[in-house]
């Protein structure tokens, strides 16, 4: 596969409004946009250096990914998205090489992207993200 | 402070020889070095996307940072680094906002940058580590 670079890092939060001004006034980064993606039952507070974003992940409840992370975890690294240039030969051969993927297919992620999730338990400890622009 | 891009994010791991090669041949990611940074007792091994590089972090004692953290926290995301363009400005910044940074110096870190490091206290539960290229 084709990494074409680190795309963003999701940091889980409690609270957008809590943790945003950190990112904005004092890391300075620019924000992009404030999306929510229903289907990960998030809304994302996304923050682009130019080379690599930062999104801030709040939960829209308890019983969601992120919302179970923080639970267990509290806040912090949820998860670190490259980008791909071919987001289905990338599934084909984390398959092939036996690689604990989170779906067989591609989902729709913030931004339009798709996505695919590699489990934990293949990488070394860290949930990573797959994502091509589309 | 001007951020300029996410320099890396450096993972934690118990034994850089197992994981490496999902990094190297699963993501496929060119190897850039593998370095000791004696003063954070790890041994560093760089892969570099082109923008944004992942850095495995092994220690060399368990008595050292990434050593207790492993202890803590298992296997996973340690720290996230951004380049900037003056570190000394940034760490003035940092300290004018009444941010906890870990130094009021830069150290040197990985491929001779110069780096300082912002408490995760401060950020929302996730290390950052600010660097300028030398």
């Amino acid at each position: 596969m084709k990494i074409l670079g680190i795309e963003h890092i999701g940091l889980a939060v409690n609270a957008i409004k809590n943790d945003a001004p950190f990112w904005k006034h004092i890391m300075n980064i620019p924000h992009r946009n404030t999306e929510l993606v229903d289907d990960q039952g998030v809304i994302t507070d996304i923050y682009d250096t130019g080379k690599g974003k930062v999104e801030l992940l709040e939960p829209t409840a308890k019983n969601t990914t992120v919302g179970k992370f923080l639970d267990k975890r509290g806040p912090g690294v949820h998860h670190v998205c490259f980008e791909v240039d071919d987001i289905n030969n990338a599934i084909r051969e984390l398959k092939e090489s036996n690689i604990h993927i989170i779906s067989d297919e591609p989902s729709i992620g913030a931004e339009g992207y798709k996505v695919v999730f590699i489990h934990p338990k293949s990488t070394g400890g860290v949930l990573v993200e797959l994502a091509q622009k589309t």
